[in-house]
């Protein structure tokens, strides 16, 4: 007999609305035109990130599971399938910013539709159906917390293209620290067979990507304790790291020319030396914050530069878990691995589109680690798995640096 | 002694407002998110146009003629300048599109600004000043009109490119004429020695690209009384007009094979036959409309297939003047002609910034003459010269059929 | 009955023969890879140009009329049209550099099959036949005609690509005029009602696009005597000429900016002044030689900073035919005239395939008049219309000016 | 004290002459406007590679090492420097093509000036020289081989750009295999803790990706005794493979979306059935024959279709050397494998100039392993990492099937 499942239902209730609230409060400080318009490519409206997000709860969740459900707009499904081929046709990706219908405040209707029929359904759902809907609704809500993410560094982005670079938030920061960042500190880790990712049967909430967990062969190797500052990389970048092709990738040499990288993304060079744009406008860098908005390229670049290099993915993960002394690891930025993006051995998708989700795109990108401050808290974990190209720099990336044991 | 202008401010005064308001009006069926989206380079968002339009005024005519002036934000001359080199660096054209702010709002209030202080200087500038004012004035309108319509073929492209095909107006059209449209009459014109163009020191206005009126020598020709109908058009289609290299001029052809062209830009095929997007949204075809949003190599391929071709700008200029029996001369589509845009004989620019308006774009281009169903009544004539690069279709153009007379 | 043509036939026999052996002289100083090797999408191999040409005579001359004629290899067909759709398919333009294959001896071969099937045509064929045979054989070897320079202007390109521009003729070229260049002269011209243009029955031949002879109204003008020389360009270049938008069209400055324009095509600045490159290889600027390789874009803004323009091609072609103080007509370079490409009143292309000659492509290009260096001797005459779009630079254009006389 | 090296010397002085001769042979076949011809940027011309492995001989060894080694052309160093940065500027590789010259008997006179200056230094080297010489002339000539079998995909490539498809080797190839072939067989491998890769230190040459030799934990796995043949492969393209979302990567969908893919690189669909365009011309496809000119993606998604995956390759490595079964690993296809091109843990690039070798590309580039028909004999073993792009389908690739074992 299937166990009654109310608390349960209270609390994810109760984490499906903040979860979505904090979408909103995410959006609130841009105007219907910032949230419409897409900067490029690879980045999305936030009014199309508000709505995917509704529909994905609406067509993995509610359509399957809640009998009575209706449709908010049968149109919805080709405007804000992201990837989905087993969903059927969609919108292009490059074109999402030609949707300025439906406005706003129709995708906020549209928002709401969906949590009331959504939250129903968690009330009252029979217990069979209990374990299949909170998974289902827990995959949602993670998927939603990753698109607060890109509604920050695609807003983020559309104002980097303004050339007033009017700021997300325009309240003033507290100062910048400005006692020196002290040395990174680097500690050691012995290697050996060690067990890697998560368990997909596991009791907490993990991607299929994460998993199965498994065994791999570690050398030994040490890692640092923070990550690399915007001071310590100002000091590559004024050394003329972005002139030296000797320790650049091919690949990365050839984009410093033709794209004429001469900084991080954001960075400006300003009368009194280096600014940063950020969510706060353009500030004077702050040599003891990390450094961000950087591609794998500048990161692999600068720990050539420094007599070191990037941790593999394996290596990071098992020195967030062992290391007491790791800092930074989850609230400051992405961090670059060496390690392209793959499955793991024994990896198997999930079942139906759900599959679509992570698998597909197992080639060409890069493994990030760790978490950044676009990330909610309690998102990630030692065995999350974020991945881009190398070219990638408008996420918030940085790096920490590893180095051969011997 | 400069005599009083009193009468001629009053009524410069009501054409401003008026013509300032029509532009409010013709904006009002949109979105603010459509105001701001750009669907491709050549198009500007509607809210640019807005803003655009009063940077000219505040550019030209306030800020040298009116000594107390306050510029209501210095930041938009860099986002507002279209393309005037002399006018300090711009915003690059095809990213008008990522100018999210200023909003709406904050554009609204910029025109209000500007008309206040361009009525005060209407009402107060000195009689020495009145004269040079309103002929500043009058081309601001002018150039105010030409937006208008843009605005229109702007809006009506970033519709298109909407999945589900929005009307600009919803409200029902009244029913397409049933009745069979006549057969066309050609109207024979003489030819001989001829003037064309208009006078500068005329009391019209006219823009610099329309002077100086010049003599040109014409062979005798015959012309079509009314525009190419939309079916008539529909009938060089289904006759395979798109699919038969030897009506196409060579780069004609090429852009149909690499871009697919096989009907005017905005016909759908349907169930039913042919529809038509246009400003009421998609329709079906109405066999006795004007055929519309036709390239120049359209216009060509259609007058080989009927055994005749396009206008010279000579020609449709004279016969505009000359032949009584012409139709659908202004109201209806832009008429491509078989004339290269090109310096009439002692052509003089303007003088200052607006020495760039027109002359500097007169290569690479064909002339349209005529005026769209979306032209502001009055502001075209017989002299007027459109122009767009031959493979343009998103604007209100079609054709009218001319014939040798021997 | 149709009179003996055994004069005319010796004498189109030998013009035939030196047609012919002068594209191979043309071709001797490349290799055969140099002949092989495609430089840029408009531009031809050698190679090709030499099997085009004779394709030319197979097709249009040997097929209809040599009952008995063989086809060489029915594989050329598709490699060797050009752009004749009404001749089948054909191997796209941009990738004629891949035709490796046939080698070049196959090619020198095929010209020799070619060859003597037309010379025995020329002498055996019916009376009858023979005015058509010589008008398609003369249209052959004009075609032949334009095609050597093509070869020349091709070959020159190709080698200025190449790091170490190797000469095409690495002979000493006789030491430069060092005399200064007398100012040039200014040649009025009355203008009044003219006629233009060639007679398609007259005795001469001329293409279609110079036909059919009409009139046109001409205002009084004047032009110079002589070409524009480099030593007058280089004050240009040295004056900022490059740097000014006030004297470019918008299409020019624009190409100015993105492809980083400084001088003409084939100007490289060296330690010691200007250099430029030429059949000869790199040499010193030559001040009284006029300046070669220039767009229409360059040749405009030119003229505007000299307070002049370029001349229409109906006052160059009456300049050519009327002023006899005119020097440098078709020997130097052609002259780029502010005309664009279109048809005459009246015009009518020629029949059949060869239709597609020159009427196909008028739209989008600018007429130059004139002839070059590299234009065979009598071949070119005051109604030639030669043709190329206005951002073109790698033919032997240059510029001469003109002033309206008021 | 250094020992004598003299049977040292002879052996490597005839290894010398046999792998440079080879190269000789290889290009036999082509003319040289073949040889000349760059099909595309990711090729390069066969001229090109015999003049660049001559110039690799040149810079790392003779101009070091030969204390009067007279350079041949010190234009030659521009021309043909491929990649590495620290030996200064270079040649456009998207423009190799454009290089008419040097002709072809130049570049065959610039491999004998080589030759001649290398076998001299191999005979007359000081013994203490002779360790550093030996081991820069064998990375010469694994450098060589690996140009041998690029100039052969180079030329395969060139020709199937050709309309006519020539043959590289006219020749009749042996009639295809008619009997079926047998199922592949599965191999299992027990996996546990194994040694990958090569010891830099070790009597047998190997690149220094191959080092250091290390440990890695590998799962139990099997993997199939054979390749993946002409026959198998067709029944995934009949069966809709090129049309089935769900079984490709999300690129490689977009790949065969865009650039429409359906069929692998050199297949043509004829009226009998696929024919298969390779050295020997095109063919009928031969059932038997291992499938070639696959991408990444192609290779992935045939592997999804059959119920298995590509192996990684650790696991390619380990069969190859345990599993005796294993059948077409060095001389049919590149096989390849799951595993993204990255640094073995504790990687060190080579010293000097050689650093730039293989060590800059270890990002987005996906692993092959084996060898293909055109791979020298001899030049590869166990050890050995091929890498490319995943969309790269010019290269000899193909696949083997592996599975999870549990």
């Amino acid at each position: 007999m299937t166990p009654d499942p109310g608390p349960a239902r209270d609390a994810l209730a109760q984490r499906y609305r903040r979860v979505r609230a904090h979408t909103l409060a995410l959006a609130e400080p841009l105007t219907p035109e910032d949230q419409c318009v897409q900067s490029m490519p690879d980045a999305s409206p936030s009014k199309w990130h508000q709505a995917h997000t509704s529909w994905f709860f609406e067509t993995l969740v509610l359509q399957p599971l809640a009998a009575d459900y209706r449709v908010f707009d049968p149109g919805y499904a080709y405007l804000f399938n992201s990837y989905y081929e087993a969903l059927g046709p969609r919108h292009p990706r490059p074109q999402r910013g030609l949707l300025s219908r439906p406005a706003l405040a129709e995708v906020q209707a549209y928002r709401r539709h969906v949590d009331q029929a959504l939250l129903r359904l968690l009330a009252d759902a029979p217990p069979p159906q209990w374990v299949g809907l909170a998974a289902l609704t827990e995959l949602g809500l993670q998927h939603e917390q990753q698109h607060q993410e890109l509604l920050l560094t695609d807003a983020l982005h559309l104002l980097s293209c303004h050339p007033q670079l009017p700021a997300y938030l325009p309240l003033p920061r507290q100062a910048p620290a400005t006692a020196p960042l002290p040395e990174a500190r680097w500690l050691p880790h012995p290697g050996g067979l060690v067990e890697l990712g998560a368990d997909a049967a596991g009791p907490a909430f993990a991607f299929d990507n994460e998993t199965p967990r498994h065994r791999h062969w570690l050398a030994p190797f040490e890692i640092a304790d923070r990550l690399v500052s915007q001071g310590d990389y100002a000091r590559f970048v004024d050394a003329g790291g972005y002139r030296d092709p000797a320790l650049w990738l091919s690949e990365g040499w050839s984009l410093v020319q033709t794209q004429d990288w001469r900084a991080p993304l954001y960075w400006r060079e300003g009368r009194e030396g280096w600014q940063v744009f950020g969510l706060h406008g353009l500030q004077p860098l702050d040599p003891a914050a990390p450094v961000l908005n950087l591609s794998y390229h500048e990161a692999w670049a600068y720990a050539q530069w420094a007599g070191a290099r990037l941790p593999t993915e394996a290596e990071w993960e098992r020195a967030a878990r062992d290391l007491p002394g790791m800092r930074q690891i989850y609230d400051q930025a992405w961090q670059w691995t060496r390690s392209a993006y793959g499955p793991y051995p024994g990896f198997r998708p999930l079942a139906g589109a759900a599959a679509e989700y992570n698998g597909k795109f197992m080639v060409g990108q890069m493994v990030l680690r760790g978490g950044s401050l676009a990330t909610p808290a309690g998102h990630s974990r030692a065995s999350y798995r974020n991945f881009f190209p190398a070219a990638t720099r408008w996420q918030f990336a940085g790096l920490r640096l590893a180095r051969d044991l011997v």
